[in-house]
């Protein structure tokens, strides 16, 4: 069974169960295991970290339930905290795995050029003033398959790091700088090392061939901008062979 | 001095200063004491309920300070707690009153026809079948000038219940629908008294030649629709003869 959910980051320590802090991933296990009344625990497509979004996180169950889905659907929104919406609950191949089915994801990331109040927990403020063209002739640099070993937190250390981004584009939307990008896989911290550097870029401290230089496979860590805050991303869709791949409910 | 202001409700007991709870006046009060180092006194454009937004408040004080302008607006961002951004502030002729001079207001109300996640403090989630039309058509009658004693409170009892509307329209934004309105004036729970009447006539427990009726200056409070939850409410912004009124900061 596969749920597709929505959840605001502000509250919770991650999507991953950890010895402490409320986690997205404990708060769906209680509400599955008291529906279902079985012990399922719910596979996330990946973990995000404190204080991120998703509108569209994936979580797979391996359960013998006998509830319709739309039973399920309903019952998991009456029994989740206000913070996490259900959106959709159907059947998969029982080959199915949110992560390892995975073929890539969408995030969305919000810099914010003035100082925000509605939306403060959903944007980075930067209050310097960014010059965006090169933010945008930047990004454009990540289209392709790249080494992405400068931008991302080695730790645990991933197989390798390479990554195939399919697209990567800054836009203004009123007092908002957005970043959307869709790619095959993300390393750890990716998205927000990658926001870190661009603004970086819109700030003048890096230049366009120093950023191309970092997306060769000899870039460090260390020559890249800073970890942007987690509280600007948002997962918004992970992307799988067959989208709808079973029945709705 | 013309101050404009975005807040986040979520966490106030409403605009106005009373015996408890925090406030969006009070806070700004403090915030402005502690920059101009006088005793001044905010008085707002009217007042916001406990959990409604404001992307366009507005505010003046009578102050003698020889701070400029932009180091105000600069101060009070320092100052102010992260749920309310300043977001102009401004000189004003002696005779402007954020109240008294306000020649309209416009707000928004957001209703979500799915559970709300993210947006679960800025939405009223409705999970009934909404028919929309006839929600649309009704919104129609508003325009012009109508007598508003159906859809208010009437405590204190206002001076008099006519109010001219010159924009009143639904529309469906993705999952959610959308109320926008602007006129004259606004009555005490007036749009959210008004949005909870279409709900009904979207439910269609109340029908649009009923709602005509309660156009009709003996409508009667008790025949229309339930006080929509303030949390969808959102003052746009407050309208002016002039609306930059005086020299930027």
């Amino acid at each position: 069974m596969r749920i597709d959910l929505e959840y605001d980051g502000t509250d919770f320590v991650g999507w991953q169960e950890q010895a402490q802090g409320r986690t997205v991933q404990g708060e769906l296990q209680r509400a599955l295991r008291s529906l279902l009344q079985e012990e399922v625990t719910p596979v996330g497509s990946g973990r995000t970290d404190a204080g991120t979004h998703a509108r569209g996180q994936v979580a797979h169950i391996q359960t013998a339930t006998a509830l319709p889905l739309d039973k399920v659907l309903r019952g998991l929104n009456a029994l989740l905290p206000d913070d996490i919406a259900a959106r959709r609950v159907i059947t998969v191949p029982d080959a199915f795995h949110a992560r390892y089915s995975a073929r890539g994801k969408r995030y969305r990331y919000r810099v914010s050029t003035i100082r925000p109040a509605l939306e403060r927990q959903r944007v980075w403020p930067i209050y310097a003033p960014l010059d965006t063209e090169p933010m945008v002739v930047a990004a454009r640099r990540l289209l392709g398959t790249h080494d992405f070993r400068a931008f991302c937190k080695a730790d645990p250390e991933p197989d390798h790091y390479t990554c195939h981004i399919d697209e990567a584009e800054w836009r203004q939307q009123g007092p908002e700088l957005v970043f959307d990008i869709e790619g095959n896989r993300f390393l750890r911290h990716m998205v927000r090392i990658l926001v870190g550097t661009f603004v970086d870029i819109g700030r003048g401290r890096l230049s366009d061939v120093d950023f191309a230089a970092l997306l060769q496979s000899d870039g460090q860590r260390q020559q890249a901008g800073q970890t942007a805050p987690s509280t600007g991303l948002c997962l918004l869709k992970v992307r799988y062979d067959d989208d709808d791949g079973g029945n709705s409910g």
